[in-house]
């Protein structure tokens, strides 16, 4: 029995430390319009701030919970089953545009599950694939477009206000100085958004309208109902995609679906699987089965191990093939590097780091050898036909995207974004969603030049992008070169920020880069969405800070995006439990407090000082050029 | 005995961790014009390119380094007697405008030599501390406006130049293909600076004009003959600040030291002593001994503890006392809160967090206790006098800065920063060097504004700012959401930043923090460096990448800001030697590696294929369309 094989019998088990509710947070779901939808947010209790401060009681707040099923103790967690098939399921069925299939219908995917030496291996799946009837499109993207408002839209319109309403409601009336309160709370500094036109309140009307008009996608397999629909638009929140994904050199089935429920626990939005070892079909399937957010592949790197490696061996029909067999699995977006032209391709040569993507440099190597444009480029009708059939998303790759600051913003780069502008028409006019990858590595002065041009000659599709890195100068950090890209590239209109962990260029990462690569990029995001303005997006950091100020620790820690390592810092200093209620903390001890001083400072102020200090503006101001 | 009294006997022995040379790294000194000027530098050795690529040697790269004698085997290092005094005292001496006091003028200073109970806690000095002579002004803005390029001046002017055109040189001669090997490695993006005004080369007329104006300091007292001379100011390198300092709480004065060599090895400009507990005098005494940096510190801090912790108590004689003793045991930069005037503190009554600085609350405090300005503004110019007999610099310190984004860019923080810029005139009025504080808590859009309010209120005197922290949601993390606003603030035009460690709001930063916070910083300021087009910034980038698409393992880790991490994170996967020259990585592993595939492509685009490309070009537009 091998590994992987062990994995199955022996291992297929919850991650335990994937499964806890995080501290003081209890999984709520809002009612939309019908009484399957059921949209899954967080909310963090409180304590109340001492009455010396006067306000009495601190509302939970709610936060965007991407942990599906794992965080909510009534759930029946068991991987070896999957996730339940609600919330989508009834949904696709309605719409009654789709048939169940007998099997899979691609070569591939039936030779796997003929294969004996599999059983063990193979992920119990006792569903039927689904396609879309014959001359049906059944794209997110298509209903939009025929006005048509589907339960995925209303759940991510209710999903991306996170009940910011109810909570300045709930501020007002929590006592008698609610209104005070409310005011304080929802304060917000207004953004610089760079043209982005985000609503005071998502309604599911507006999510119909971007989705109509390109600017938005949800990825949403019909075969993968057991997503909780999430939208990537530069009008939404910014979202954070994770990479996973065992190699040829390590890492098994087990590993990686620890690593997807990992990065949900922690905030990813999309996870994309990214293997490239033996047993690839297999993982997916555990994969996606198991994952209530949107799973995205690239295709292209399966098809390659199906011709043992040989970039020049690929075929039209194989990757066809592979587009399928991943489709019926329920993936729900696919990296298609598609914009790799073969006019490109030479102007690579001149460059330090050549190409780096791992798509772009396989598909360079075959427009070279058959000296022709590629089968994705001169397919791509084709693709669009077996996207529009599953809801397949498009992630038009970037696969001469810069890598190294030397390179960025190159012929090369650009070249390519322009044709991926043409390819996202294309695709439009098949009502196949898009979205649009990006760089690399770029410096910073050079990061807004490409987002500008993409919002121009991408139409406004949304922008997913690796970064970027500012600097190539931090290996072992580069989660910190490219979190610095991704929070200004976010603010400038990107969708979606794909992570880069602490080990990209050097290692695979294991659970703890995960981690570090998701909260660096939820920072960034979360950044983003501040200096856009985003509606709401400082509620999190009004109430942290408050927190904060009135010596509230474990409501700091617990309103942070990492309560447990918060609370670990803490206690290397202070571990008492009496520290977490203390009015000091280790930076200055007990008798040489700012926070403290300034609640004296305040309470002086407020007792009349207040006159007395106005009058003193009026003399002061002399007093210098007096002394 | 006590753990600090340990400390000197048994445990005041150098950081063996902190004295190795870095992997392939060594000491350099570039001649300057005079015999006892030398300027230390590292260079990093590397590996020749295979032949297949092309070129041949790569000639070593020469990057700032602020370890000091430390990682020079040929230096003899003993933290009980402290580093030598070259290389300034010379320079000190010749200018002939210093006396030799017969001790300690302060009645502190005196009091602690006078203590036999601090005798073994004591560091063993042997010089006098010197002073200007009656009416001399020593200065090094004093002796710029009067046209004197000091020795402190051509050193800087060196240091900053980074050897780049002997560099440049050396590549033209590395072989054959050297004069393209330069072009390649020298190419930089153009940058954006934002009005900075930076010279291809810096000279020590240059770094004289600069300091004259006021655009930059060199923090140098002239009780700090160790230090190795470094200048701040927005058109030279973005430097970076570490704070170490033990706290009533916790750590000793060995645990400092070992803090300072650490935050020197890994690439900490200065080092601010924040100490707030028990013997702070000697703590502070140990470190400047041993630091080839400036020390910046906060006076108040000591004065506070003077008086028991009681602000209302603080007098300007004590804080006078203060600022001698320390002047005299050689402290280069003073935070002074000045601004802090009494009709600024009332309007920090309606914020979030009110105010977080600690200098800023013992003076707020301070003016309402006594309905008065607070005496570090009313006797601003006897403080002037005081810095000009031992040449301590002026950073200003932004005593109101916001706590959280909520209190970003409000009245009281501008209304402090146009007062700053007031007393930055009467500073230079005294040829005073000066800095100036800034945040803080910023969204990223509303930072901008801050630099923008700085440079002209404050007649583009230096910006040293903490972070900025561009959210309050991630306490744990708080080096990123600082480190990318930094990296923001450097690029518009910030001369040195403050670090911000993992446990800043949590916990004292132990070794590990504090190296996290200097590469997240040291990231930051050379992304803003690159932004700003800084002349050779580019040229470890350029290095590193060229290592990296090589598959020059050790090189890549070398020239990294963390030689040590990046080999620790490759070796957890590909633990094996001969890894380190493999042509492939664990992310792909050896079948399936884009930067292999990347070198076929060259080749065979350089064969002859770029012809056919261009060939191409003239019908591949038409190929789509037809499909």
């Amino acid at each position: 029995m091998n590994a992987n094989l062990k994995f199955v019998s022996a291992t297929a088990t919850v991650d335990e430390a994937a499964i806890q509710p995080l501290p003081h947070s209890r999984k709520i779901y809002v009612q939309g319009s019908r009484a399957d939808l059921r949209v899954p947010m967080r909310e963090i209790t409180q304590a109340d701030t001492p009455a010396s401060f006067g306000f009495e009681a601190n509302p939970p707040v709610t936060v965007y919970d991407t942990s599906g099923p794992y965080t909510d103790p009534a759930a029946q967690i068991d991987i070896r089953s999957g996730l339940a098939e609600t919330p989508r399921l009834p949904w696709i069925l309605e719409r009654d545009d789709t048939e169940a299939l007998d099997g899979p219908t691609s070569v591939y995917g039936k030779a796997r599950l003929a294969d004996p030496a599999l059983e063990e291996l193979r992920f119990n799946l006792h569903r039927q694939p689904r396609r879309a009837r014959e001359g049906k499109n059944v794209t997110q993207m298509h209903y939009a477009r025929q006005g048509i408002i589907t339960p995925e839209m209303e759940f991510v319109a209710i999903r991306e206000n996170l009940r910011r309403k109810e909570y300045i409601a709930s501020l007002k009336t929590s006592g008698p100085m609610g209104q005070r309160l409310a005011e304080l709370m929802g304060r917000q500094h207004p953004g610089q958004n760079y043209g982005a036109s985000i609503p005071d309140e998502i309604t599911a009307e507006f999510v119909r309208a971007e989705i109509a008009r390109g600017r938005a996608i949800i990825p949403a397999n019909i075969n993968h109902p057991e997503v909780e629909p999430m939208i990537i638009g530069r009008n939404f929140l910014v979202k954070i995609n994770a990479n996973i994904g065992n190699s040829a050199v390590t890492s098994s089935i087990g590993e990686e679906v620890e690593k997807m429920t990992w990065s949900i626990r922690w905030g990813g939005d999309t996870v994309m699987d990214l293997s490239t070892g033996r047993h690839i079909h297999e993982t997916r399937e555990w994969i996606i089965r198991n994952s209530p957010v949107p799973i995205g592949t690239v295709p292209i790197y399966q098809a390659l191990e199906k011709v043992n490696g040989k970039a020049e061996d690929l075929t039209w029909e194989i990757f066809r093939d592979t587009l399928i067999e991943q489709a019926e699995q329920g993936v729900d977006y696919f990296t298609i590097h598609a914009g790799v032209l073969l006019r490109y391709v030479p102007l690579t040569a001149k460059r330090m780091t050549g190409i780096v993507s791992r798509g772009g440099s396989i598909m360079a190597k075959w427009c070279l050898a058959h000296h022709q444009e590629s089968f994705l480029y001169t397919h791509f009708e084709d693709i669009c036909e077996i996207m529009k059939a599953y809801d397949v998303s498009f992630s038009l790759g970037d696969g001469l995207r810069p890598g190294s600051i030397y390179d960025a913003n190159d012929e090369a780069q650009l070249g390519e974004l322009k044709t991926l502008g043409e390819l996202t028409q294309i695709a439009w006019k098949h009502d196949v969603q898009v979205m649009i990858e990006g760089p690399g590595h770029v410096p910073m002065q050079l990061i807004k030049e490409n987002m500008d041009l993409q919002l121009e000659q991408c139409h406004e599709a949304p922008f997913y992008t690796l970064g970027p890195l500012t600097t190539d100068i931090a290996p072992g950090y580069d989660h910190i070169t490219s979190g610095i890209g991704a929070a200004q590239i976010g603010w400038y209109g990107t969708a979606m920020l794909c992570y880069v962990t602490p080990k990209e260029h050097l290692g695979l990462p294991d659970k703890n880069d995960v981690k570090d690569g998701i909260i660096t990029y939820k920072i960034a995001a979360h950044a983003a969405d501040l200096a856009k303005g985003h509606p709401g997006a400082q509620i999190r950091d009004n109430a942290l800070s408050k927190a904060r100020f009135e010596f509230r620790w474990e409501d700091q820690f617990n309103l942070g995006l990492d309560p447990d390592k918060a609370r670990e810092f803490h206690d290397e200093t202070l571990p008492k439990d009496s520290a977490k209620v203390a009015h000091f903390c280790s930076m200055c001890g007990p008798h040489f407090c700012s926070m403290k001083i300034t609640q004296e400072v305040r309470a002086y102020a407020e007792n009349g000082m207040q006159v007395k200090a106005v009058e003193f503006i009026k003399n002061g101001a002399e007093l210098y050029t007096k002394a």
